[in-house]
């Protein structure tokens, strides 16, 4: 068993989204990625028969890659195919939560 | 693409911990459970090759199920294989987001 406080992992970079890698199995990937206002996650898609589930845990921005853009603010969970383009765009400090299963 | 909004599952139940099943797939199945204080997620395990990822969304509890309680409060994620007893006490109204992977 792995415990996680995600408060330990509330990082920031000027550069490009802080990424850190919290779990990896063969059946799960778990990431969290923080995002300085206006930093962002290109939309991209992969592949593979694999479902992403996005959890938004702080801040405001928009999920891309869709038809229209959605709008991503706490509480806000997004799943689909890996295949689907996915993609986010911060507005303010944004911190995500990401699952992919199984894992790439 | 599906698009959940967390709001419109707080919801809760005297009778037993409220379950809302939000997403199915062989890959991924996410339910979320909301308990009342005193409600509790019974000890369990299964014998699958699976992993589960338990999030806390609001609230105050206890993780049970291991060798001692892990205090369950928002930002906090307990991952492990199916395999490994695991469970919940709620001590305030508590949101826990759940994810296994793949579904059992």
């Amino acid at each position: 068993m792995k415990v996680f406080n995600l408060q330990d992992t509330a990082k920031y970079s000027k550069d490009r989204p802080y990424r850190e890698l919290l779990f990896d199995s063969p059946n799960l990937r778990v990431l969290n990625f923080n995002f300085e206002p206006g930093q962002e996650l290109p939309v991209h898609s992969h592949p593979s028969d694999s479902e992403v589930a996005l959890l938004i845990l702080e801040g405001e921005g928009v999920f891309t890659g869709g038809p229209e853009e959605i709008p991503a603010r706490p509480g806000i969970l997004q799943i689909m195919p890996v295949t689907e383009p996915h993609g986010l765009k911060a507005q303010t400090r944004v911190r995500l939560l990401v699952f992919i299963a199984p894992t790439l």
